[in-house]
Formats: C-alpha cells, sequence, structure tokens
C-alpha cells in the first residue's frame, strides 16, 4: 500500500470540492424533461453566454455532447463527417457516429499540432450534388485543445479559417471543446473568440474544471431543439438534473482561473522529465496540462518496469502505446505531487528500487480516458 | 395565480426529500467509467438483490434502461422484438429502438390489462431458422405495472408463461419495470418473483419511489458488461455519479413502502371521481398509483373547460386524447391534496367556477410524460 | 416424380415468354450508372406515363422497390411510417426499413378486406412539431391489391381519403402496389386513377405480369433522383441493365390483358374448392387472382396429408399458418391445369389416394413468397 | 459529331457480345429466391471453384458486393472495419457500410501500391476484450488490384501476411476483387492462390470480363447463407436471374483470356504517353488495365482544353482530381484504339486543333466510375 496517489492518468479524476457538494446539497431542481428545472437552465445559458452561442443544453458526458452534435448536423441519411484522424471522436467515442448513428467518418490527417491540412479538408469534401456513388459531407469536426496531439491548441485563425471553409461548402462546424477553456487560457484568447466559427460546440466541465459530471453543447436555437429531442432519444434526458448542473456551475465560476497553474505545472514537470536520461518530452508542444513523455530507446529500464516502479510509490501515468505514455495535470495536482512526481521517475531511472517480482501491470496499448 | 398546486400529470415530478439531499452531499464518489464509483456499485449491488439478478448498472432514465437492455438483446442486425402496440416503448421512447438500434419491432395487441395473449405472441415469432425474408425474433418484452393500461400489473404466473414461451423459442424476455416496485407491493408478490422469468428488467427509482434522476438495469453478469459499452456508446457513462446513485439508494430504501399508501389514496380519488355525474373511471382497473378517467359524452363541460378549470385551481393533470385524462398518484400528493382535487372536480361539474376568455390551454392528444 | 405440375405458391414463379427471350437476345443497353441505357430509361418512362408520374427507376425487386421508398420519403433520423400490420412491407420485407434504414414501424390495423381505418391513421399520426418523446410521422403505406387480406382492392376513392389525410398532417403517401395491375382490371379503373393521391408507387413485373426481374418505382423528379442515389448505396445499380428491363417492357405490354383471365380463373376455382365439404372459401373476398383457403375443423383430412397428396400430384400451394393455404393464379395456369387442381382436391378429401409414410413436408407457419 | 469513339473512362463501358445474348436468349431460369435458378447456380459455383472456397452468391454489382460482405462479417452492433484510405468500399460506395450498416470505417493509409502497412494495420485493431471506448474490430479489407493506386496488384505473399494478421486477431479478411482476374493474370498466380487466405472475395464480372451485369461473393458456406438473407433485406434478390448469369458466365469462360492483352495495350499507351512533353506517366505503376496520366505543370495545354480537344476526337478519358487523369483499358479496346488515341493526344500538345469556344466539360474533382 502507498502512502501518497499522484493521479496524473486524466483531469477526469478531479474529486468535487466542498463548494460543489454545498451546491448541490441546496439547487433548486425541477423535472428538465419538461424544460422546468431552473438550475439546469442557469447552467446552460452560461455556457451559451460564454461561447456566445444561442443556447446550451446539458448532457451526460462529452462523448454523447459530440454524438448529438454529429447527428444533429448530419441528420440526413447518407451524411459524411470530416474530422481529424486522431481525434477523440474518431478514436475514443466507440465508433457511435457511425454504429448508433449511420454517419460516414472521412478522417483527414491530424497533423502534430492537431490541425488538418485546410487543404486535405477541402479535397475530402464531397459535392451535395456531386457523384452517384458519394456520401454527401454535412459537417467539419475540430478539437480544441487536441488531446491525442497532446493537449495543443487550435488557433483563432485556423478555426477561422476552417470555418470559411465550411461556409463556402454550406457546411456545418462542430468543435469538440473538452477541454476549450484549457486552450482559451493558453493563448490567451477568449472561449468565444475560439469558437466563433463554429455552429456547435461540446464543452465539457468534468475534466480541467473538475465537476463531477456533465458537458453542455451550444449552438442555435433550432440546434438546440434538435439537440434536445435526440437527447431524450438516447435516455440521456434527466428529471431533476439541477443538482448536476449545480456542480457543473461552480466548476465553471471556481475553477477556470486554476487552468493556467496546470499548464504551469505541466511545464515544470514536462521539463523536468526531459533531463532525465532515458526520457525524451517535447517541451514545446506542451501548451496546455497535458505531457506526452517518449521512453528512449536503448533505456536501462523498460516501459513496464517503470509503471510497476511509478505505482509503487502511489503515482499513477497512462501508457499510450509502448513506449510513450501520458500525463494530465489537474487542479488537485500541487505543485508538492509535482516534485515528488519528478523524484519517483528520478529515482525509477537511477535504480534505486527494488523490483517485486510477483507485480504485474496491463501492457494493453492504449486505454479509454478522455 | 394559484395557492395551491396539485401536479397529477406524473410521478416523475416528486421533488428529491431532505435526505436525498444529504446523501448527495456526503457520497463518496469516484470515476464510474473506471468503474471505480463505490457509491454507484451499492446501488446497483442492491437493486440486482432485490431483483433476484446477477448484476446492474446505473443509468439515466427509464429510456435509457430500456434501449440499451433491447439494443443488447438485439445485438444482431435483422433483430426483431415483440412488444405490446401500447407499450412504453413502442409509443413514448422516439422509436429509438428502429432510428437509433435498428431493431424491428413486431407489436402484439396489448389487451385493457396490459398483458398480451400468449398465442399472439407466439404466432408472431420469427423462426431463426426460418424464411428468407423474416427479421429474427430476439426478444419480447413486457412492461409491469403496464402504464398505457393504467398502471395495471402483471401477475408473476402470466410473466412465467410468457418466460417459458421465450425459453422455448431460444428468445430473451426484457421486462420494462419502470413501476415494477408499484405492481409488487399491489400485487403483494416480491420484485424477485416478478421477474424471475426475466432476462433483464430496467427498474426507475425517479417515478415512484422519488429519486432525483436514474433508472437501473439487471441482468446477467454477461448482459451487464454489454450494457455497460454501449452505455458508453451512447454518451450515458458519467464520472463521479455517486451523488446521483446515493439520491436513488435514499429512494429505495424509504420509499417503497410508501407506494401503498399512494394505491390507496388512487383507489379513493378514482371512486369520488366516478360518482361524479359526467365521468367515468373503471374502478376495477384502478391497480395501482394510476387513474384513467374519461369524460362521459354528453357532459355539460368539454374537456378543454375541464383542465382550465382544474389548472386555475392548481390541479394539473394530464391529457390523454380528447376526453380522457391520466392522473398519477404519488407520495408528495397528501390525502388533503385528494380531497381538494376531488372538490376541485366537483366544483367544475357543478359549473361554480366562472370562466375566463382568455384562457387556453394545450389540447394536443397526448403528451410526453412517463 | 409427378407427370404434370400446377405450380399455385405464387404469380412470381411464372416462366418468361419467347417474347421476352428475343426482346432481351436483341435489347439496346447502355452503361445505366452513367443514365445512358435507352431500354431501361423506356421502361421507367412507361411505368411513369401509367402511372400518371413525372419519372420512374428500375430496382430489381418490389422489396427494393419499398425499401428504397420509405427511405428517400423517411430521410431524416427519427422518422416513423404508418403502415398496415398485415403488410407486405411490415411482415415480408425483412424489418428492413429499420435493420438498415432505421426507420421506425408504426403498424395500424388491417381490417380484413387490406385497409386500415382512417381514424385509426389519424390517431397514430404523430406531430413533427410534437412531444420529446414521439418519433416523427413522416408517411403512410397502403398496398393495393393487399396481398395478406387475400388481393382484395382499395379503391380510388378510399385511396384518396388516405391521401388527403397524409397531405393535411404534411405526410406523403405510398402505394405498394406490387400487384396494382391486378386491382386495376378487377376494379375497372385506370392505374393512374388508382395511385393519384400517391406521392410514390412501387409497382412490380416480375408477379402476374411475368417478367422474369424486376419492379419500377413511380413519383416526382425529385424523388427519383434521390431513389437513384439510394439504389446505388444498396448496391441495386446495374450497368447494362437494358436486357432485364426489355423483357420487363413486353410484360407490361402483353400481360396486362392477362389478368382478367387469371381473375376468372380464381373465382372459377374458389367456388369449386368452396363446395368441397371441409373446405371453406370466402368468395366474395375473391377480388383478383388469390385465394385464401380454410381447411375446416373437424375435417377428416389434415393440412399436411392435404399438402403432401397434392403434391404428389404436382399440384404446388402454399401453406400460411396451421390450417390454411394460399393459392395464386397466373398466366401460365390454363383453365385445364385450374380442373385438374380441382379434381385432386376433391380426390384428396373422398380419400382416394394411398399414402406414402416416408413422405414429409415443412410445416412451418409460414413462407417467404411475395 | 465524331466518327470514332474511343471510350477509355472504365471496364465497365464494355457492350455485351453476341455470345452472351445469345447465352441469355436460351438460358434455364426459375426462381432464384427459391435458390431454384440453375444457371445461377452453375455460376456462383463457378467462381466459388475458381477462387477456392465454399459457395457463392450472384449480386447485382461490385457495391452490393461489398456491402452484403462487409455486413455479414460485422454483423454485431459496434463493429469496425480496417480498409484502405483510397480503397473504393471507403471512397466510392456512398459510405454504405456506415450509412446503411452502422459499421465504423478505420481507414488506413494506402502506400501508393495498393498496400497497407502491416505495422499500421495492426496498430489499428481494436482488441475485443478492449477498452470500454473502442468499437470492435472485426474485418479487413483488401482491395486487388487496387483502382485507386491505378491498378496496381497486391502479392499473394502480402495478403498472407494481413491474413495471418487477421487470424491472429480473430479478424476475418475481406478481398474486394473488382478486378482480381486483372491481378491474377498480371501476377501469373491463380485467382484462388491470390484469395487463399481471404474469408470472402467480392468478385465482379461486368468490369475487365465484360459481363451486362454482377459480381459474385463467395466463402463459407455459413457466409453466404448469411449473404443470401441480407441480399434479400436489400431487395437485391432476383427472380429468374439466370438471364444474366447466363451472360456473366459467358464473360467468365471467354473473356479472361483477352486481359493480358488489355494489359499490354495499357504499357504501351502509357509509354506512348509518356513520350509526350507535357504528360507523365508512371510506367512502372502501369502492372494491370489502368493509367494515370499527370498534365505537368506549366505544359502549355490546360486539362480542360486537353480533355476538350480529346472528346471532340471522340476519345473519352476520366478526369481524376484538376491535373490527373485516368484511362482505362478492355477487351473492346484494339490496338488500332491504342494508336489513334495516341496521335490524339499528340495532336492536341503540339496545338494542331482549333478551339472551339463554346465547349465546356465538368471539372468536377472526381468521378462516379469504379
Amino acid at each position: 500500500m502507498v502512502a501518497r496517489t499522484v493521479d496524473l492518468r486524466s483531469d477526469t479524476v478531479t474529486k468535487p470540492t466542498e463548494t460543489m457538494r454545498a451546491a448541490m446539497a441546496t439547487a433548486e431542481v425541477d423535472d428538465d424533461i419538461l424544460g422546468a428545472d431552473p438550475t439546469a437552465f442557469r447552467l446552460e445559458s452560461e455556457v451559451a453566454k460564454i461561447t456566445g452561442k444561442e443556447a446550451g443544453l446539458f448532457v451526460s458526458s462529452g462523448t454523447m455532447g459530440n454524438l448529438i452534435s454529429v447527428l444533429v448536423h448530419c441528420d440526413i441519411r447518407g451524411s459524411e463527417v470530416i474530422l481529424g484522424d486522431n481525434s477523440h471522436i474518431h478514436i475514443y467515442e466507440n465508433g457511435g457516429i457511425s454504429t448508433i448513428g449511420g454517419v460516414h467518418p472521412r478522417p483527414v490527417k491530424n497533423n502534430e499540432d492537431g490541425t488538418m491540412d485546410i487543404d486535405s479538408i477541402e479535397v475530402a469534401i464531397r459535392d451535395p450534388r456531386g457523384e452517384l456513388v458519394f456520401p454527401t459531407t454535412k459537417l467539419i469536426c475540430l478539437e480544441n485543445s487536441h488531446a491525442n496531439s497532446g493537449g495543443r491548441c487550435l488557433s483563432a485563425e485556423y478555426t477561422d479559417r476552417v470555418g470559411e471553409l465550411a461556409k463556402k461548402h454550406g457546411l456545418k462546424l462542430h468543435i469538440d471543446g473538452a477541454r476549450i477553456f484549457n486552450a482559451s487560457v493558453a493563448l490567451g484568447v477568449p472561449v468565444q473568440r475560439l469558437v466563433q466559427a463554429a455552429d456547435s460546440v461540446s464543452v465539457c466541465l468534468s475534466k480541467g474544471l473538475g465537476a463531477p459530471v456533465g458537458s453542455v453543447i451550444v449552438g442555435s436555437k433550432s440546434f438546440i431543439t434538435k439537440a434536445r429531442r435526440l437527447r431524450k432519444t438516447l435516455g440521456g434526458g434527466m428529471r431533476q438534473v439541477g443538482f448536476i448542473c449545480a456542480a457543473a456551475f461552480v466548476a465553471l465560476k471556481e475553477n477556470v482561473e486554476k487552468l493556467d497553474g496546470d499548464h504551469k505545472k505541466a511545464k515544470e514537470l514536462a521539463e523536468g522529465l526531459n533531463q532525465i536520461k532515458g526520457l525524451k518530452v517535447d517541451i514545446a508542444a506542451v501548451e496546455t496540462n497535458i505531457i506526452y513523455v517518449d521512453i528512449v530507446e536503448g533505456s536501462k529500464i523498460t516501459a513496464e518496469k517503470l509503471y510497476k516502479n511509478l505505482e509503487e510509490q502511489g503515482v499513477l501515468v497512462m501508457p499510450k502505446g509502448l513506449s510513450r505514455m501520458r500525463i494530465v495535470l489537474h487542479h488537485q495536482i500541487s505543485s508538492s505531487d509535482v516534485h515528488y512526481t519528478l523524484s519517483c521517475f528520478q529515482q525509477a531511472f537511477s535504480g534505486m528500487h527494488q523490483e517485486n517480482g510477483s507485480y504485474s501491470i496491463s501492457t494493453s496499448r492504449d486505454v479509454s480516458y478522455s
């Protein structure tokens, strides 16, 4: 048993704060299926305002937010969506847009910074008046910040260009904004500006912002009307949902300002790790709260031994493939945790720990964290 | 503005109790996507135990519970489900099993008591080795108590017979147990016995039991494993979901014993209404907490005026078609509320109220309450 | 081995005539995926003209015709179709509209004459601006003549009334006209008049008309444009399809006039069978080329023995359930065949045949004939 | 009007031969929905034999063959297929596997030779016991020869390696063999050997082999049983389909031996074109009957003018993007046609033709030929 746990696997593991608990205990609630829950409405309005969109809808997860958004934009049989081949929607959402929604994905290569080349997007668009054998492109999806690229941020300018392309071809633009607040803080650009070109955004409140549950999708009123119906179809409508929304509202009010600290700690940890012989971090790529660490070939410790050593010290990281790991900072990781983590890594590489032969950890190539 | 509100539209409109709020404020929670939330696990285990099944899974609504259950049993393309033509799944769940799940429904006539004739079910079954033009029947669905039949209960014996039929043909049996506790209390038969023949049950905690949010589906371990994955696909997986489960656990512990009182109040109200000239209630059909009231043809008050009069007095009921209304009792309706309601009806029919010309209410044929 | 075969199972079993073979051998063809096949175009135009619609599209079967038509009208996720609970689409087309198309069927009771009550249809319509839990009704389907009702015909007036209802609610009307020419001939009303109210019709050429393969769907130009794309999606587009269309064109030109004879032979056979003690036919219901024959309870011969006796004499009929059979007349059944068939039935009931113990026939409740 | 037409757009434009017409006129046919058509059976058996598989099924197009094959292998909701990002199934089949079948595609980069890196395939496989957020990989698809790579051939050894990978992970392997005979002839390896590792193959008879209509899919008996049912669901079952199969049988018997000539003519034409200043052909890539020709940047004639000039001379080619064209040889293109084509190109580049100002051709980026 370990004395201390530093859970760096994801920013979804945050525990709700006392303020959130108090907000839940006193929340005013009503039947939201009837559109009557005032606390849900307050949260939805707030996120709509922050993102500069007409209306919002609370959903139980980022996956549901993306699923509903894609399906509303692609409501006609035969629709196709252009999205990054390394995007969360394509890789980590069960293929739900196809397996549940019958939407055909047309993945375009994600660059290392999370963008897709504008030209590549344009070539992939299928003209709705086009050939008999083509599905009809209806939507382009971006992800900001881009998780699988190490949390890198899409600029407002890039997003605008994609938005112009979408408009030119009569397409919609959806942004998976699971960590849009991280992007906003890192870029120093308001969320509203970052998503200005988007027809819909899915904003997660239970990642870096630390809410126990939930995302809000935003868009036009007619988009939200359709989304509400589809949420019901999925069974995602909840009765007195205001409890959950109350906690999420606190997350929105109290935790955005903590993100900058997360980013700084990420940078500090990344730099420390990069100085360890046997590890390699692309420091410039650490723009927000996510670090990708590569174990250099020929390192004197295997990935498996490293994870074991770390886990014995209570430090949890997420394996991504055989020689890469993902580390995610969040507001419940202190500076002290960062220093402790760094020392655990250093010890592992300096070989000071004895091994425990019976120990075993998963070597699966990837895991389901968001 | 009305001084008093008696909301009889549905048992979903209950407000969480103080005990539930307290339970939420202190709940122990963790990331349930990782299967780590102890409060979710406790609730799921409890419902599994009560229903006599191996395992349970918390879902955000009865609709999601039914959707997942049907889709897990009908996981192969070309599956067909036999269900009541007046069942909640067929009528009030957006056709989601088809529009999201691609499952073909084969509705069989619901009798007035919510049953389907066993022979009619058998005739509808399509042999899996059968004709080239048939989908393959995989599942039979029952609903207990049966909402659209006025909350009437299916006996254990009837359910067993359907279960035997299912087994004989290699089919699964799912029970939509949105109000299975009402059936259990009314019949004096344990829930476990009522669902003994079922492969899965969807149990709602936010109807008569008064939880703010949620249902639990139960079945075999392998059923629940598949259900968990499908819940993620739908976006229904929630992170620190234990808060909601804590409230639902209270509902389960404290409110089952209140259902008998709801049924008695329903009977009392039904009898009172039936004595009003111009109204007609099938008293024998009021087995649980639901009353269907018909406005007799030639009545001196129209349905529209009646609803208006009632609403002016704060009494809310649910129109079902042009001359029928639904009334649902729940633990937040007191005896005094029942008497008040009765007097409002009596006044409406004795014509003592003056009318307000500008008043208008919806005359849509049906509404979305569960 | 039998000396003579009278195949009364369906009108799909007709063999192509010499004229059809000659037409195929000399047909002018081109790549129809490019819309360049002149023979396909000629057939499509001809059926469009006969039905009074703007355009037509050749498809490989009635099932494909109905599937494409329903899916084009129900192109938006969440669509519902109202159709007869005893209709070919609901019962004999693999549930494809749901399992392939994600359309939710709302079956309404078919009367004995193949109609659905207008009131029942209207009650089943879900208002597109309606409740959150409803799918959206987009389409009503009729079937004329109605196979499972014994080939009975829907009048132009009835169809018009359904069309008016559809229009009133903003819905489309599709007619499964697998045997619309039979209905036209029996009613003495032109096809065009019978389908006047319909937005689309699926016309089969390989049933009573005797073409080897194919149906044509008709509707507005924009309907056919969408249908053509969907046909490609299903893989139903064919290159030099003119060969098949050439044969179908002959069927259309030469065989419509033969249908009246089929109906007369059906009537004659029905009357003969009804005089056999042990059989019962509703003579008035034999309006076209289909006869349903019931084996009276307590008959001295079982259905199984009867089928065996008939089959030994080369007379093939189609069992429909345990004590009913279907008999279908077509242009390759002569008057002599009718008399022979009648005598085989008479012999079977007079017990003149010896039995063959090893003989076995299928006792499945239903089979896949159209 | 042009005196001579040389249609090089695709090998689907071939016209049926006299032998094919004769075969159709005399074909023995029966109702194939009942599995009774002897000519269909003969063709299906022959293709099964040639490919070394247990059974075959005639389908109306390559698209239907691929759609059915993918859907049979991916019969469970939540299935994923790994396929080339430049494959026919992904690009030119309407996204039908998703939009009709709900299968999630996971495209892997196609190399210039039509292969996908074995390592890239393996990384893309999602373990069926894997993470909650992954769909389940069920199938890998190859295409041989690979159309969008210019008709290049996959070796038996490469295919075997993919087959071993599939087996190792419990996956199925499907080969889109639209032009598998071209690959066989070019490689000098029997078809049976090329598809040895495959669980199913879709073999097209209406491309280079010149049949008017149709493909045959082959696989195990149980695969074909499921495929037959799905074909019915799609409406692809046809009654007296033997006519079409008779022509396809002739194609199989008479035209395989003509493919080598097509390949030689392709090589000759490619070399000739490559010598024209302003055009560039990767001669080594011309392995079968397809040529990709690039118009070199700075060429003195634009693509648009070139197509116009060619079309005025009756030479039809297929634009692929703005500066590339596709040319496909087939048995109805003679050596004389090749020389004529070459001279038309030469003339276009030597500027001998006058221009016609009003002339206009499509500049769409791509067209629907197979």
